[in-house]
């Protein structure tokens, strides 16, 4: 905080400091302005707009999405705000026919639907919103046997395939978790299946996890979670405009064309459903770490059970309503500081995303109070609250992609938020931007303890990784938290409206929110995240709409305030050092595996250790692979690490205005150059090299994720190419570096 | 298996070969003893005699274990040996009343037995037999809240503290599992409650592991799991006759002064009552490792249900019949290598322990067919048939009580088995007996695969070491096993009849059997651990009865013929130095983990990582304790080392017959060294100092075990103590080795 809040621009603070203050603070402390600022943040405020936001389904399309759209737009007008609702036309299915049935001696149709909860009044309003559904799964009719395939995960696939068996022309039924919910079809399709059921298994979300609604937070018998199945991994947004803005006249694929639609039909279902369909299989009995939480034994089917599945939408286009609102910097108007959460959510959307949203309306209230003030921002400020991001993250991608020239040219930073829930601080952000967060987070009282949200994080490390099961990872990072080390902070992946942003523009990206207390996990994407349930469950009170709004908030005002943009690369050439030996090991870790692998099939150790009247095979022959050459990269971080060093140290030194502007020029594309115009392996929209949705893990991160990929699957070529390709990027960033710490050591 | 055989004795060898093998084997080749031996082997007579003798409940008291006493004595008989019965009059309780209630708004009351299975005869027949008991629980009628403690061992108790909880003055409800079930309602009475109930969660044993019987192996919804609650880590015997047999006119104690009977009332319950009892639990939810497989949220309790539990016992003497069968050496009359096996069940005891006892009858049979041939043993053979394991071991202990100083004398080692199962061989032994199981079960073919049994076990822990959550211990493991090392072979803790020969005596033992592949764990300790159940679940066929004759039956007649006593010491010096290297590094992680906890408690990071709307306390402070002195250990090691190297070496090359026998007198107490006669703190009957169970652990071994729980439990002097005595220990064992060394080496 200490060395941000120095380089506050001090032009404007008088005059607001007088009008929000009454005069308590001095006109030239930028803490004067934080404090008018926290004051300006409200729970009550919250408390209304979130129970008025989530009164009625409000997915894409529906008639509440756009009156809440409107809604914004009136109250960002009304703070003072130059707002406008850019309108997208978007590719967005509605489900016309759903069946899902079991075939066998014990018939049974799946119910697809969410009966009211006593108590929950906002439960029985669902006329309107959309069933269990999966947004961009595909059209079809299947008759087929069912097999039970676990999480659905790569892994999960190896283990059947020990098994004996295969999910070819077979509809697979698939739990949520351990993975994003859209690889589960994919790769279902990919090995072969011509349908896919997800189901929440208790021990996930439901009565496993806590008491199930409306006696406890968590998924009742009959509670489902919606989602899409977009394959985001590829490219979010509209499917039909793949790399441009969905606005009006704008080129049009067609829909047979699209690339990231599933190609079977998938539907998701309750536990209270899935017990039929699980209970019906035969075959062998799931593998231990397969089983739930319900009171069968698992079998992983294959023969028994058969399912009909149907599904059939609407595969017309929707109208999206992004509210854009801008506060125009005082001193450098064309550095722009972006900050946004969605507004759609599955049904009512009451943690996810409207009590994010919630907060974002909270900071522009209080902003624009502080501009009535007369404060005015260094840089400019554009809050943006998105439309249709459940479906594919559809409102920020067209906007990301229809503005892509000018937000590459002018945004500084693009700060996210989406639901938000009680306990404590999680963040994920841009190594350029990881000071930026550690310090802001210093300066917020967490409402549970007093502390600050940046210490009870750090706490929550150190005790987590006492746990005789703590990974040495953990415990390394507890021995960092221990030291006074920073806020630990993760990568980005996707799952959220930051992705377009870093991933496929390059602009440096935070994401944050509180959680891990909070209990809206439970009703994840179903029609029980309701306001009735989030008071009860999520963040009682709205203390945690506060505090996300007040930890935002001044990541905001940090940002556009600043003499220099807050940028700082020590964090950057740390991380990439670690990762460069990660990969390296991972080559290693992956040589020893297949020769260990190799060596026992060929002493048929497999088939000594395996129980013969199982049906277990032996694993396949590991591919060992080359040593890779990795002096480009090591030869790039090291530079990297100097040039970070140096150019920290000079911006940590007093700045003229003049070296401030200059290096603020040089520096607008530096996260730019951690991306490659040719993009990843694949997926050419994702051209981040330092971090990006896994393409087998879907919203988690990966780290040098051309090189890392290609290494596990043992694509050499290829991972010798990006490893070119990324220390490059890495030369790139230095000499930015280079010049600007020139310029300031002048 | 090479040099044992060199070794074995030629005398008789002539006659027995022509007599079984008709002429085929060469009269000098032992392993023509052992082909004829295994010929004699067959799975029929063992599926005969089990059918027979599981058909009827055999606990101890009952008629059918009487008559399975007079049946084995009859075939022992029959087959030449020199068999008798020894009786033995012990404390052993039988219920008189048992009830469980639920007591509140859904009164419920246990039904505390198993009715007959579908397609299960034997199932049907258990008139006579043991309903839910647990054998040396107290007489009791309390009527308490219920708390739920999950597995019920330490850490749980702790995690219980941090919820704000106790269970003073309440009624636990415990599951199987993690821990010896005596330790369960041992540790519940010393925290202070005033009941105990043990339930079979289906998690562990039931529907959640595998379909429930008949359909598969596992435990249906009213299996339950009798047991004992004797205080067995104390001392296993007749309560009244502490370190003395229990014959008629022996000594006895009252009853009011036995040390190793529960306190508190304690039964057994299936999970199909349990679902009741635990679905009427209010309080926190439970932790996450706390939870089951019932279709529940599992709640900590403390408040709302109460349960009125009432035990009332027979507390008379009951008869315990041991069948003792001797087959006199030729050469060595007085050096005996004893075989046991115990014959009573909780009820019909098919898989425990009648497939074991099967298994011995049938080497008995076949070594009766040897000396019926001509062959005599050079050492004298003692086959037992033990009763009463099932309640504390009464039947070996008694036994080795009565005959103590000439077991000293003269037991050169102690074999033993229990209930058998199909899959993978899996011993644990004396450290000088290693050697000798390892190249017995190189030379016996497992009926699956082909392989020898030994290759099979080396296989799976290669293949296991491969999964990602591998153990550093068991990937060091598969490391040896990949370069070619012995077969593994654990520590002996307690759970079988060989603890009072090698614990109590200092008589080296083994432990073996097969499984992993059988599923009789399902039901054991139930009713329906039946002759049906086996042949379907747990050896089909027999093949493994078959086997495990062949490998125990090996281990006695290669101990038996051995020229000298197959012992080897290498094992032991190495073990006792990676053990001594463990308690050190324990003393060190202890002190870490204090420091790390005593750290964060300073700074409050358990409030600031704690939920405050959840009961959840810190900690409490650990005592880091000082610096231990290993020196004495340490020169003990490596005296140890220099002379286990020095006589293994010697007694490798050839050996002359007056040398063998001096020796052999030598090293005939050499386990004995090992022990100390004032026993372990606290359990004097204990004198083992390098194995023992754990006080904690009650059927798995602790290792140094004066020393490591010294440690563990923060008994600082104790620990120096026990230090200076194992060293002692040692230092008499290298005395040993060095004397023997040197005749060798004349």
């Amino acid at each position: 905080m200490k060395k941000l809040g120095m380089l506050m621009a001090g032009a404007c603070v008088f005059v607001l400091a007088q009008a929000a203050l009454a005069g308590e603070a001095s006109p030239s402390d930028p803490k004067a302005i934080e404090a008018a600022f926290d004051a300006g943040v409200s729970s009550q405020d919250q408390l209304d707009w979130l129970k008025q936001m989530a009164s009625a389904p409000n997915q894409v399309g529906s008639p509440h999405d756009k009156a809440n759209a409107e809604f914004t737009l009136a109250q960002f007008t009304a703070w003072g705000w130059d707002a406008r609702i850019e309108t997208f036309s978007v590719l967005y299915p509605t489900p016309l026919e759903e069946r899902l049935e079991l075939v066998g001696p014990a018939p049974f149709t799946a119910n697809l639907t969410e009966p009211p909860i006593a108590g929950d009044a906002t439960s029985a309003r669902q006329a309107g919103g959309l069933p269990a559904y999966l947004a961009f799964g595909g059209d079809g009719d299947v008759t087929a046997p069912l097999i039970y395939v676990n999480y659905g995960m790569p892994a999960d696939y190896a283990a059947l395939q020990r098994l004996g068996l295969d999910v070819k022309g077979k509809i697979v039924i698939v739990r949520y978790g351990a993975g994003w919910r859209g690889l589960k079809p994919k790769l279902a399709f990919e090995q072969g299946a011509v349908g896919c059921i997800l189901y929440s298994d208790p021990a996930d979300d439901g009565y496993g996890a806590g008491d199930a609604y409306p006696k406890g937070a968590f998924r009742p018998e009959r509670g489902l979670q919606r989602g899409s199945v977009m394959d985001m991994p590829v490219a979010p947004g509209d499917p039909l405009t793949p790399g441009v803005g969905a606005v009006e006249g704008a080129p049009r694929i067609p829909l047979s064309q699209a690339k990231t639609i599933l190609r079977i039909p998938a539907v998701p279902i309750s536990h209270g459903d899935a017990r039929h369909f699980l209970a019906g299989l035969a075959g062998p009995v799931a593998p231990k770490a397969w089983r739930g939480a319900l009171p069968i034994t698992y079998h992983v089917g294959g023969k028994g059970a058969s399912a009909h599945l149907v599904v059939r939408s609407d595969w017309s286009q929707k109208p999206l309503y992004d509210v854009i609102a801008v506060m125009k910097g005082a001193r450098a108007p064309d550095q722009w500081v972006v900050r946004g959460n969605h507004r759609d959510g599955w049904v009512f959307g009451a943690e996810d995303p409207l009590s994010g949203q919630t907060a974002l309306m909270e900071e522009a209230k209080a902003l624009g109070a502080l501009a009535k003030g007369g404060w005015r921002p260094a840089r400019t400020i554009v809050y943006a609250s998105w439309d249709g991001e459940e479906a594919g993250l559809l409102g920020s991608t067209e906007w990301a992609e229809a503005h892509a020239p000018e937000l590459q040219a002018k945004a500084v930073a693009y700060i996210n938020t989406d639901g938000n829930n009680r306990g404590f601080l999680d963040a994920q952000a841009s190594y350029s931007l990881r000071r930026l967060v550690d310090e802001a987070a210093a300066d917020v009282t967490d409402p549970e303890t007093g502390a600050s949200v940046r210490a009870r994080a750090l706490a929550q490390i150190q005790v987590e990784a006492l746990a005789p099961d703590a990974s040495p990872e953990l415990k390394a990072r507890a021995k960092i938290a221990a030291d006074g080390g920073a806020l630990p902070t993760g990568d980005l992946g996707s799952g959220s409206d930051y992705s377009p942003f870093v991933q496929h523009l390059g602009i440096a990206a935070i994401n944050l929110g509180f959680g891990d207390e909070g209990q809206s996990g439970g009703v994840y994407h179903s029609a029980y995240d309701t306001f009735e349930h989030y008071d009860r469950f999520g963040d009682p009170g709205f203390a945690y709409g506060v505090a996300l709004a007040r930890t935002s908030g001044r990541l905001v005002l940090r940002a556009a305030d600043a003499d220099l943009s807050p940028l700082q690369f020590g964090n950057l050439a740390a991380a990439v050092t670690a990762q460069v030996e990660e990969v390296r090991k991972l080559v290693t870790t992956q040589r020893e595996h297949a020769a260990a692998v190799n060596r026992l099939l060929d002493r048929k150790a497999f088939a000594l250790a395996a129980d013969p009247t199982l049906p277990s095979g032996p694993p396949d022959r590991e591919d060992a692979g080359p040593t890779l050459d990795f002096t480009l990269l090591d030869a790039a971080v090291l530079r990297l690490k100097k040039s970070a060093r140096a150019y920290d140290a000079a911006a940590a030194g007093p700045i003229r205005p003049a070296s401030a502007e200059r290096v603020d020029a040089i520096l607008q594309g530096v996260e730019q150059s951690l991306t490659d115009p040719r993009g990843l392996p694949g997926r050419p929209w994702y051209r981040h090299l330092i971090s990006a949705p896994g393409l087998l893990t879907g919203y988690g991160a990966k780290t040098l994720p051309g090189v890392r990929e290609a290494i596990e699957g043992r694509r050499w070529a290829e991972a010798a190419d990006y490893i070119g390709r990324t220390a490059a990027a890495l030369d790139a960033v230095s000499a930015k570096l280079d010049e600007a710490a020139a310029i300031l050591k002048r």
